[in-house]
């Protein structure tokens, strides 16, 4: 709490807060990760309240000067205050005097805390989508090198069918793909200037909210300043979008801790693995496990997020403050998430040999065989369906034609052998075979998996594109911002 | 489970499933659901193998008019089996024999809940959709009706400044819009079609993805096959939105509540109040309280749909479908709190005399006061606001300007009196002038209310315009489809 | 809503309910649930009235008659009501008149609801105690039989160290002895009566709280009346114990559904597992999977019910009906799956050669090695295990006294071999052996798995016991009111 | 990570662990909060490692002496490691040499860190426990002070019935006796020692587990080995009993906002308000609504720590560790905010006049005067109930024997005059004889009231004496811990 003698806040109460209390309500250790953004907001508002004329531009200089400098001494260097506002408020009154009491006109937390919420947001997405496409890139070129590696394909855990790793690899591409495009939508949102409502009505002062937000790089305002100051929506669909990005990964790391187990298909490579404090001969998969548990963690912050927002009435409540490291930790963890993932599947070793080997264990073929005996037998699927599954009952891998007119005779009342060429059963059982066969668009034959490749190299070249776009829209506004302050203190 | 003869379904295995294994199991009671979309899939899905020569036209036919007799017959005529699925399967093979035995041809569980999933997330949106504009509306008509009508706004529910209620809805009014833009971004990567996907890999049948994906009234399909059966983002975002809404609609039933208790801003319309079974007075807000509660029921909903997602390896896993009950009931959920706001919000009554009356009690004009001293005797910000604090402790909610002398004198040390004229302490403490007063973009003074009304009007019917295109389209397709089918039956 | 003509509720308002309004508010639907607890909390009542001579010993026959009957037409033929309460009530008055107008005579739905979901709530508790015990019998029972079957045990989901198949299930054991405990605890809390608090205040007519809560089978009163109705937290933490449960189970799931896999551990019985409408191969481990995926569910009820009971205000608000269901079904889940568990388990054949085949594999004893390096050769541990980690480099899984000495001369400078005989090298590398050598409390080794047995076999009991004296006690008393009734209506 | 060049542990692979890998996997940042349980550990390890002669009585004096220097240098000396056991096992070497590389003899991390988690939680919980108790004594004392103060009591925040404060107060502290109660009981299951089971089926050395759980003021041991490394179901209870305290101080608190705003029943005190940077007058609730927004964050918590948990296979997984933040930030939570709630409710002044005043508004007596018709007039409760329910229609709060005579004609075809006293009728509508009349067990008479708070004077006073037995013994252990650790050394 401030120790200056003029008591720039709180005073009009004849107690000061309680000791345990204002340590209880103080944001200051989360503070830290909107510290930039407000020393620009500042920058900002001090350029408005210059061309209002309500600070003179002399005095705007020396404003403008003593915020460089408290940026430049840095967040630590902020004495014991309820927030980073009163903070920076107070060291300004502390260096320039009376034009340091004028920082807050026209201004307040509630507009400012939003702002900065919203810059921090928007600032942590780009990182994130950037990761996003790291990551992308990854498993692209996993799915180029080992485009012909087959595997088995698991539903329920269980060898289902014969598939391919690219194509396999490909599914996780192209999740993240639409999180990437949610994650451009959500920036629309979220790159809205709240500054200039004030407490919550905007305020009798004349202020340009569009122009502070050109300065602050935003596509625009919030207009309604109720709803600027009192809306965390776009808090909590800022850190949806990176539980959904967890929720993938912790997809991706379950299958990474799966397949250095008993699965025997990857090994991981040695900088992301742990030994052990006392079984000396351990490899384990632990950023793996840690990734999976932080889509739990995730989870538990946008649950907490939805649960403190619930139910608050208009307009600002205290209870959004608590929101705000939530939102910090959220995406934080995001960005570190997807940017680990993207390195640690780069080194990943492939046992392409295993794979291909296990894939046509456990009578995978099983569904193109019944398949076949539909196309070159004229036998319902559901009948086929039931022939081989009496010939997987007897565990028969590889059964012969025999055996198959066995079980068509139960089940269907007569043989198949006149249609079925060996060759026909030969090519049914062959894991290598099948994967060209299952061809419908989005599939696993070559032809598919060429076109998919090919038309998602160009989709990350776009999304580069779109990404490189705002962030240099973005850059130049705040060039002219920083321009304009240098302008005015030389 | 199926008792008929042929078992269908699960006809490998030694020994039935256990009973209660079975029940737990199934799907079948919330498969009620998705019931016309199972039935929309088949017929498409009949054509789509008439073309590619598995069925004959003649079993096509007979196809197509059995599974519109199980359609006509109804969910509740299915007997007692897994899902919906293998119960019309089941019937179809009863109705039609063997040719009721193609009808998995190319097609599997996986691929087809998928597609009904989406295809029920669709139609569930565009009822949400529709909703939301109904409410909308009425947010915009009542702060027409009520724009000038003047009242206190909060901060920590306490009273802090004068505000309109007029600016108070469009604050709501927006924040519905955001979700309006939301769901039309979830819609576009819901609305596409996994069928064809078979188990996960598509199928050695050929089978146009496209056609039947145009047939269905999606706007295209999900590409890698993979992907399509074993993502389950889009519900997931799905019920995100719905929980964006909820959390929204729980804030104003709060308001309700808070506005019918000691507030005393409203009157509830009769039909949305109930009384007590024990005490005779009561008017109770009863579904306000209910909207609030559904808030933290899809809160739970979307925490355990992203809990039982979380970690599971490619492909299909059985826990999916625990997820789909969650769909339905938050969609569901959504729509129906959505469409009751709506409609209670219609009929509420509000006490503009009680509104006004508050508008300036608990010096809620300090702020402006504190602005006018700036403004008119060049006091810097923060010494105005410890000023009118000295006045507000003195609990003087009408200051003459020799009370703010005397403050001035003690904080600033000098007298404002000369600078400031009665009229101007008389406009700062009046909360009409107030609200004029605070006139920058998105505030409350009359210019800001008429220039966001018609702005929002326009933006509603933009946005009814975006809704009955998508609808036009969805039906058009759909239409296409029921003429083939015609034309094939007739 | 009732049709009748006296409007038995809701009589003072101009206006009818809105009729979704009615359809989302009615907690008819779900009501069920406690329709029988509503008729014994009712018969108490009367008993009480009478008693009290609120209603003469005429009428409380006859009120008692038209009870039973209610009853015995059960839930389906009550009408369309906004709950159960008033549907008996209505039916009540329609059977016998004007007595039926007396029942709500010192009893309000707030502490009526209160009650019937305690007394569901202790019912749903003593099965799923019941339940438990039959899971931990089943644990117990398989920890017999397979008490000598070594496997490997992993940490990471890598091998780590031999272990037995007994201490393993041992420990799931008595995870769920601790819930056992939780349950006895809980249950306690809940096992108290509202009854007779009426809204909020208790009531005005003499009624004994004491004798009724004997009626109905409670240990006693929850005592303040406010506390009594407007408190959930006996709600909240009888599904957190279920969660807790199936916490547990969702682990057991995790590795019934990894044994089946890859880890070829066990294999699942054909009543409990399914097969694949497209893949006539498979054999699925869907109850599994299904259990794990309710673990997800019940986290979602107990953050539901926690985010819509968190900042209400006393007493009764209508939110806490919402919460109802959630208790309902989180309840009927941990009943079942807990069940369920118990039979799949019971029924799960263990494949015990390829447990210990694989018990040694990767290098599992070299932890034991290590320990064997610190006891004969005095080698640090620390050093011990730098030396075996060299050896685990070398992917030499059965290691020569020289290959130690090599290690040995490297990390710590001097050989081992003379402190070493080929038969503590031996006993080290066998698997065998180090499952007996680890034989701390509670470790692995024959006699510590024989006394962990033996005292669980005595815990079981003791926990029968505990069980069935809760069960009769609660018979009793309502034995005493079954006995009281016959007595009025004879 | 370490910079020694032993490469103390993870020496095993070629390549170092990736930075960032690294960074996001390192716990040390969390451990500061159980470094002091660590060292606690190693004193008692260290003990037991001289007992059973694995270390000299000499290498014990050392690895003692040195380990309690680590303890007065602090946590902040430590390097930069992975965790904190391999910190200070570095440390350890670094101080002592070669006795140093034999702390982890017969210990791994994973008994280890769920050792040190037991006793942080333990502790924890008996702050909690004491600020609980401190809470309860202010809710008691408060209720002493007004033992007779009435006011209005609310249901569905509708004005309902008057009652008393006290009454009100005594709901509060009686959930509160109940979450002492849940301590208690998931303190025993806490309070158990993991320590010697090694990495999860004990050692093949000799390690006496009771004893070093004797020294660590354990209870006892957590007995099968499996259990006790990878169980944490002890983590999660403890996180939901603070869930459970915070969820009934969110309602406190939501009745302080309310209470401050328009119910206008309190005053808070300056030393926990809050002004407003921008509006002088205000005074908020800021505390209050922190307390509020803590029990949405500790939901997510719980939430996260049960989704992480959720499906983990045996044993040790490293999920576990990013659990442990949670459950440290969650204690933290729960003992702040119950001992800021005591002492903000020491000091609030309630506003006994306005609370009188509001008690008989809104027709509060209502459901007194329905029971006074029964009663006297012999009118069965539902009649009743409409008689007033007619009257409350035409708003007339204190309505005539005539008014009542008018609405039992039309109710129920009679006059009730001749029943009926002045004196009745003044009764019944007189607040302060209502909350007497309402004297059932629990209710709200003075002689109700008066028993409630003599029985939890002396319930607090033994709640109090079991948490200082537990005190007590916990601490006696642990003097002979420190006893026998200052016999070696000096």
């Amino acid at each position: 709490m401030k120790e200056t003698e003029e008591g720039v806040v709180r005073s009009r109460f004849g107690k000061k807060m309680d000791e345990t209390a204002l340590m209880f309500s103080s944001s200051l250790d989360h503070d830290k990760n909107i510290f930039y953004y407000v020393i620009l907001v500042d920058m900002a508002h001090i350029l408005n309240l210059m061309k209002s004329l309500y600070v003179s531009e002399e005095e705007a200089k020396e404003l403008l000067k003593a915020i460089i400098e408290i940026r430049n001494e840095g967040f630590e260097t902020l004495g014991n205050y309820e927030d980073v506002h009163e903070a920076i408020e107070a060291k300004l009154i502390d260096k320039v005097g009376d034009s340091g009491r004028k920082i807050q006109t026209a201004k307040s937390r509630n507009d400012e805390i939003a702002t900065c919420l919203r810059l921090f947001a928007r600032d942590r997405l780009l990182l994130l989508m950037d990761s996003l496409l790291e990551l992308r890139r990854v498993l692209l070129q996993i799915a180029i090198d080992k485009k012909d590696v087959i595997m088995p394909g698991f539903t329920h855990l269980q060898p289902a069918q014969p598939t391919k790793l690219s194509h396999h690899i490909i599914a996780y591409h192209d999740m993240f793909s639409r999180d990437f495009e949610r994650m451009m939508q959500v920036f629309r949102r979220i790159n809205q200037s709240p500054l200039g409502s004030a407490a919550f009505t905007t305020t009798s002062f004349e202020i340009d909210r569009e122009r502070i937000a050109e300065f602050l790089g935003f596509d625009g305002i919030v207009d309604n300043s109720a709803d600027a100051v009192s809306s965390r929506d776009f808090s909590i669909e800022a850190v949806f979008v990176g539980t959904s990005i967890l929720l993938t990964l912790s997809r991706i790391a379950e299958e990474i801790i799966l397949w250095t187990s008993e699965f025997n298909f990857i090994e991981l490579p040695d900088e992301f693995a742990s030994s052990s404090s006392i079984m000396p001969q351990k490899k384990n998969p632990d950023i793996a496990e840690l990734i999976r548990a932080k889509s739990g963690r995730i989870i538990g912050n946008l649950t907490a997020m939805m649960s403190m927002y619930k139910a608050l009435p208009l307009t600002y409540n205290r209870d959004f403050q608590d929101m705000n490291s939530l939102l910090y930790e959220a995406l934080e963890i995001s960005i570190l998430s997807t940017g680990l993932m993207a390195r640690m599947l780069d080194k990943i070793d492939f046992k392409e040999d295993i794979m291909d080997q296990k894939a046509g264990k456990k009578f995978t073929v099983a569904t193109e065989l019944a398949n076949m005996l539909v196309r070159k037998a004229n036998i319902p699927f559901r009948s086929a369906h039931e022939i081989v599954g009496r010939i997987a009952m007897q565990e028969n891998a590889s059964p012969s034609i025999d055996d198959i007119d066995r079980a068509a005779m139960e089940v269907a009342g007569r043989k198949v052998s006149e249609s079925i060429s060996k060759d026909d059963l030969e090519k049914a059982l062959n894991p290598a075979h099948v994967v060209e066969a299952t061809s419908g668009t989005g599939g696993t034959s070559e032809e598919q998996i060429k076109r998919m490749l090919d038309e998602r190299i160009l989709l990350i070249e776009e999304d580069e594109d779109k990404l490189s776009d705002i962030v240099e829209t973005v850059s130049k506004k705040l060039e002219k911002l920083y321009s304009e302050v240098a302008g005015v203190i030389d």
